[in-house]
C-alpha cells in the first residue's frame, strides 16, 4: 500500500500519550491520525486540534458517536460533532449501540439509530461534518451496535445525502460476509464510503471480545483482496488500521508503530 | 412450546452420563434427544442405540460431522453417518469447517465444503440419513465454520435433493441476521429444514467464545418470534435445545434439565 495512505487509529497505539503519537508519526512520515474522543478530551481538545495541525497531519476520523439506543444520545452526539470540526476532520464515525430497555430487539434498535442519524446528520453537516455508520461484526448486535452488515449500514446512509452520512468498511467487521463485497462497489459508487479501516481476524478471541484485533497479517482476513476491493471502485482516501489488542498495548508503543507502518506498506 | 416437540440435546447437560440423561428424560416426559458423538462412542454406539430405543426416546440428531476442509474429512464422516443410522436418527449435523493451510481463505474454504458434501450425501443417503448444513455465527467463520449465514447454507443445500442435504436452523447463530427470516420461509419451502435448535445470546461471550450460549429467556433472542417464524412456515418437527454454557455444566444435571424445559414450555 502507498504510505501515504496510511493513517494510523490512536487506538491502536493507546499507550502512547498524544504528543508522542503526533512525534512518531512526523519522524516515521505518517500523515493521517484516526482519533479517540476520550483520549482527546483529557489531552484539551483545542490543544489536540493545535498539536496535531501544527504538525501537518490530517486527522481521518474522530471515533465514535452513535449509541443512539441510549438515553442521552443526543448531547453526546452533538458534543461529538463539535468536537470532530474542532479537530478539523469531516468524518464521524458511528457505533450505532445495541439493545437496550427501550428498544428490546434488533428491528426496534435499528429504526431508532435510523430515526436518531436523521435528527444529527443536518446538526453535523452545518459543522462541516459527515456521518459514518460503522457496521459492527454480528457478535456485537446486542450490546454494541445492531447495524451488523454492510448492507444495513447503506439502507441506513441511503436514505440521506452521501455529503451528509456515509459508511466506514472495517476488514475486521465485514470480512466473512459474502455480501459485503457488493455492497462496498454499492457504497463506493454513491460515495459513501467515508472511511475504509484494516485489522486482522485472529482466534481465539479473548474473553469480551473486544480486545483481540489481529495486527496485519497475523490472521484469518485476506487484506490484499480488501484493498485490491476498494482500489477497484475508486476509492482514494485514507487507509486508517485499527486494532485493539491487549499484546499490542502491552508493548512499546513506537515498536507497535512502526511494526504497523511496515506491515501496512506489505500488504 | 408444545412439550412434544422438545428434543434436549446432550451437550445442554453434558455433566449427566447417558443412562441417566435417558432415566431423566423419560421421568420428565421428555421424547427427544439430540446426541454427540465423543459421548456416545464412549458408552459404545450400539449400546447408546440400545438404550435410547428401549427407553422409546427419539434421537433427533446426532452432532456432528463435517469439518471438510481438514484432511482426513471423508472417513471421519462416513463414520458418523454409519453412527447416526446405528442410533436411528435421520439427521447429521454438519459443522462444516474453518481455513486451513489447503483451504486458507473463504471462497477456497466454501467450495470444499460444497464438493465434500456432493460427495458424502449419497453414502449418507444410502443409509437412511439426511446431511444438516449448520450456519454457525460470523465469529466462528476462520476456526470452525465457513459458513456463515442461512443464505449460504440455503446455496450449498440446494445443490442436492431436499431428501439427502438440509440446514439447522439454530437462534443462536443466526438472531441477528435480518436476511434469516425470510431464508427459513424459503428452507422451509423446499423441506430443507432438518433440524431447529434454541440457545439464547448472552453477554459478555467467554474468551474462545464457545461455552457461552444462553439458557432460554435469558438474553437477547426474540424466542418467541422465532419459534412463530418456524410454526408460521408449517415446520412441525422437533425443537432441540442445545446450550454450551460452563455456568449450566458446572450445575447439577437433572436440575438444569428441568429448567430448559420450564422455560421451552415458557416460550
Amino acid at each position: 500500500m502507498n504510505p501515504d495512505r496510511f493513517s494510523i487509529n490512536q487506538m491502536t497505539v493507546r499507550q502512547l500519550p498524544l504528543p508522542d503519537l503526533v512525534s512518531h508519526c512526523v519522524r516515521l512520515g505518517i500523515r493521517g491520525v484516526g482519533l479517540w474522543r476520550e483520549p482527546v478530551r483529557e489531552y484539551g481538545v483545542e490543544a489536540a486540534a493545535r498539536l496535531v495541525r501544527e504538525a501537518g497531519l490530517e486527522v481521518t476520523t474522530l471515533c465514535r458517536g452513535g449509541f443512539f439506543t441510549s438515553d442521552d444520545w443526543l448531547a453526546s452526539n452533538r458534543a461529538a460533532v463539535v468536537e470532530a470540526a474542532a479537530l478539523g476532520t469531516d468524518t464521524l464515525v458511528l457505533v450505532s449501540g445495541g439493545l437496550t430497555p427501550a428498544f428490546p430487539d434488533l428491528p426496534a434498535a435499528r429504526a431508532r439509530i435510523t430515526e436518531a442519524i436523521g435528527e444529527l446528520a443536518p446538526y453535523a453537516a452545518e459543522h462541516g461534518v459527515r456521518l459514518a455508520v460503522e457496521p459492527l461484526h454480528p457478535m456485537y448486535a446486542s450490546d454494541r451496535c445492531a447495524v451488523s452488515t454492510l448492507d444495513q449500514a447503506l439502507e441506513i446512509a441511503e436514505r440521506f445525502p452521501s455529503s451528509q452520512v456515509g459508511v466506514v468498511v472495517d476488514t475486521y467487521h465485514l470480512w466473512w460476509d459474502d455480501r459485503a463485497p457488493a455492497a462496498v462497489e454499492r457504497a463506493a459508487a454513491t460515495g459513501r464510503i467515508h472511511s475504509f479501516q484494516l485489522a486482522d481476524w485472529t482466534t481465539p478471541l479473548p474473553a469480551g471480545v473486544l480486545n483481540g484485533r489481529g495486527q496485519l497479517g497475523t490472521g484469518a482476513i485476506d487484506l490484499r483482496a480488501w484493498t485490491a476491493l476498494l482500489d477497484k471502485t475508486g476509492y482514494t482516501g485514507p487507509v486508517e488500521v485499527e486494532l485493539f489488542n491487549d499484546d499490542l498495548w502491552a508493548r512499546d508503543g513506537a515498536e507497535v508503530l512502526e511494526e504497523t507502518l511496515r506491515r501496512f506498506l506489505e500488504i
